[in-house]
């Protein structure tokens, strides 16, 4: 999976890279210049659209919030100009995670911005977190934790330098709470109480791991912890860090006022008014949890911290190939048998991809790693090991990669042998139909290819393609010294007629 | 896990044990005695029922199947007499591992003899035919192939001694090959290539590492190659081993009639002359494709398996403990949290299992492996990890277990938090849906119990059921000083009620 870097990437090393984050109460998008490894932000926007808020007891996105988050992204979408999709990254979080109609709401986004909306596990959401955060902060050794309270999550990363050691995201967040302990507006002890045991419990599940691995400095990010930081120094509860004390205080001075819509607090925009309690309720029960005394405020979020994935892949260190390689060491993959596979797989890329329209570079990445996953699942067992190898790329936490990719790996690897998956095929979102099936039956070929697992050199074979016909060549006499490839060869046309997909070999 | 022996237990090792194998080609019974460690065989009873060809295209085993094995059933029935249940294990292998109506089979079957159908999985299948063979053999040292040629799988197993150390099954049998290429009942060169062709495209998925893994000697059991050893012998090609020579003399015989019909060779029974080509074939693939020059025949089976298995468990060497530890290790679980959740659980089972009549040690067992392995799909994700956890217990290959303890295992694990997993109990066999809907509460309330995962003592609680009720009483004041497990306990009244337990907490 080497790559060569080309006078063109160096030159395209200096350009525009955007960040749109599609969170549970604001959408932000960030515009940055990429020059020579360094970011520099140009523009910013963001804007309180409250997805969580619009989500209903049966998981389903109301069509108000739906479009008022349509209408938010067509303003980004001018903004965007005429940036190319390659550099623009949208990733949704806890909002769109928990939204049944999720899809609905990316087909029309992707509409609206031109570039596919990429929906992030919680622990992926971590990472890039901290990756935002820690780019903000010396790069000084001794552990550090970053919190992040969101609208419908909130994350824990404990990390030093730029690398993660922990990282999780906990169902909790300043808008879910506010609807779920002061949905009647009223500021009472007992509303906090409730709202701060609730989170108390949710953080049952890190609360001993987190505190055995340790951390020297803590910092928060988000929007609730900058309007807390800020209504702290506002109030002159304390300087610059927010402290256990400070909070103790800033929750009293809540509770002087009867109900939200009267809450007033220097320092706090109004907008953000309406969820500072559960904001407030959800830090004080993690400054309990966690035993924190201080805690920073930093700048950095989810957003900068996808320029600067964006900027690594660029610079060739995608954090997707270390995820991939750790998968397969986990799963114990025979790696021999799984680079020849690769191999083949993309000798076979190589040779129609432009006629089955697979020249973009993403797809030869997702044929190389379907190809070193391909046999995970043999782990569990080797009955249906296919299936296992898919459930585990489907469900495991995968550093870089968003649910949906996760999804067409898991289909490709789902359909290296036996029956073409129909099912899981129907289930692709409408644009990846085509190119993953292609990729698919690319990687069914050359797990035939190299079923005898030998170290033998396979033969020079030709591979043409032309919409639904695939014409494969072997050298004069090679099937016949090969009846067992010949076999499943001819086993394989028959598969391949339920994919719409004509077979031949010679 | 540690059980104490009373002098009762002893005294019941002097008892018979019974073991049946629901074949894909036949049905076997063997009865035996157990005394000091040892089994003496009383009797044994096969019939030929060919269960395999009566499953069609669509995978339904046809009524007339079903009901000439139930016939069979109800002959060993008789057999069987008075043997407590708990003596007597009943394994069923491929065919009803592919009959999509196994389940009807599977409960009829119950009926007739009054203990449960085990389904087995090909590994496990693999495990019990090394462990019937090896104690037939000489205790010596030096690594062994055994292959057992069965109506629709093969297993192949290396071991040394009583240790195996791979274990494979491979589509492909005696029955199912007849079907497939001598259904015309003609005799020709091309039949048999076709058929040993498919068999050595099987092999390769095995050949290199079993190659690698290598043996010093090499044994067959199985009637398919018992019959073909008897007719080399009775042929005069060879005189106790069959080698590749003599399996190629015994083709030759075989094509020198014309058809199937007419098919005579001395040693084989008639009722197995149908399909001895198919057997045939396949070994002749194996020998080729393993480099096997000769091969000795072994009398022990699956059937010894079994009850060696029972006599083993009797003795407190339970394999299944074995499996259970390998999967809590191979996915990393928290062992000291893992278990203080099982002392919980087994704490509160002692106190309800009279009223909610939980006093077989079985579900002793199942709730103690449920509690240890509750965890294990946190290595694959947080989010949703009992699902995870679930799915590894219901897909892995579990030494000792079969198919049904799998699927009540998982739906234990799955059910342990969150809500109570409705659609999964409805799959449950209606005589397991109570007791286990019972023992997932239990565990359900001690991995509450133990949320804080600290290492703080538990309160002598108190617990007492009756029917749908259950009463969970802790110490005066420790509710109040534990308000987040106060308030996970309240949330799980309103969960149990889906249930249909009512759950009251003092």
């Amino acid at each position: 999976m080497q790559k060569t870097e080309s006078p063109i990437e160096q030159e395209r090393e200096d350009s525009l890279l955007a960040a749109i984050d599609l969170g549970s109460n604001s959408f932000h998008m960030v515009i940055a210049r990429l020059s020579q490894g360094e970011l520099t932000t140009l523009d910013i926007m963001s804007e309180k659209v409250q997805l969580a808020a619009g989500i209903n007891h049966k998981k389903h996105l109301s069509d108000e919030a739906m479009e008022s988050g349509l209408a938010c992204l067509s303003r980004f979408a001018q903004r965007l100009g005429d940036l190319p999709p390659s550099s623009v990254k949208i990733v949704g979080t806890n909002a769109l995670r928990e939204a049944a109609n999720r899809r609905d709401f990316a087909e029309k986004a992707e509409k609206v911005l031109g570039v596919p909306i990429e929906i992030i596990a919680g622990r992926e959401e971590a990472r890039l977190i901290y990756l935002g955060v820690s780019h903000t902060l010396a790069d000084t050794a001794g552990a550090r934790l970053v919190v992040d309270i969101g609208g419908g999550s909130t994350e824990f990363i404990i990390g030093e330098r730029f690398e993660p050691k922990e990282l999780e995201s906990l169902h909790m967040g300043c808008v879910s709470y506010t609807q779920r302990y002061f949905s009647d507006g009223i500021l009472s002890e007992q509303s906090f109480r409730k709202a701060e045991n609730a989170a108390m419990r949710e953080l049952l599940s890190i609360r001993e791991r987190y505190r055995q691995t340790g951390w020297t400095s803590c910092v928060g990010s988000s929007g609730s912890i900058k309007a807390i930081k800020n209504a702290v120094v506002s109030c002159g509860l304390n300087d610059e860090f927010i402290t256990r004390k400070a909070l103790e205080q800033l929750k009293s001075r809540v509770l002087s006022f009867a109900d939200i819509e009267t809450l007033e607090i220097p320092g706090i925009k109004p907008e953000r008014m309406a969820i500072l309690p559960a904001g407030l309720a959800i830090l004080i029960a993690l400054f309990d949890s966690l035993g924190i005394e201080e805690m920073a405020f930093s700048d950095g979020a989810l957003r900068e911290g996808l320029l600067y994935d964006m900027a690594g892949r660029l610079r060739h260190e995608d954090v997707r190939e270390r995820s991939i390689s750790a998968l397969s060491q986990r799963y114990y993959v025979d790696e021999a048998h799984a680079q020849r596979v690769e191999q083949t797989a993309l000798l076979a890329l190589a040779q129609v991809k432009a006629s089955w329209k697979l020249n973009h570079p993403d797809f030869h990445e997702m044929l190389s790693w379907a190809a070193c996953t391909h046999e995970i699942g043999l782990t569990i067992a080797h009955s249906q090991f296919h299936k296992h190898s898919a459930y585990l790329l489907q469900h495991s936490d995968l550093a870089g990669f968003s649910n949906s990719e996760q999804q067409l790996l898991a289909f490709l690897v789902r359909g290296h042998r036996r029956k073409f998956p129909k099912e899981d095929y129907r289930q692709l979102p409408e644009g990846r139909k085509e190119p993953f099936k292609r990729l698919c039956v690319l990687l069914r070929l050359s797990v035939i290819l190299n079923r005898s697992r030998s170290t033998e050199r396979l033969p020079a074979f030709s591979l043409t393609a032309d919409n639904k016909k695939l014409d494969l060549t072997f050298p004069e006499g090679w099937l016949t010294h090969h009846p067992l490839t010949h076999a499943d060869l001819e086993q394989e046309i028959e598969y391949l007629k339920n994919a719409d997909i004509k077979l031949t070999i010679t």
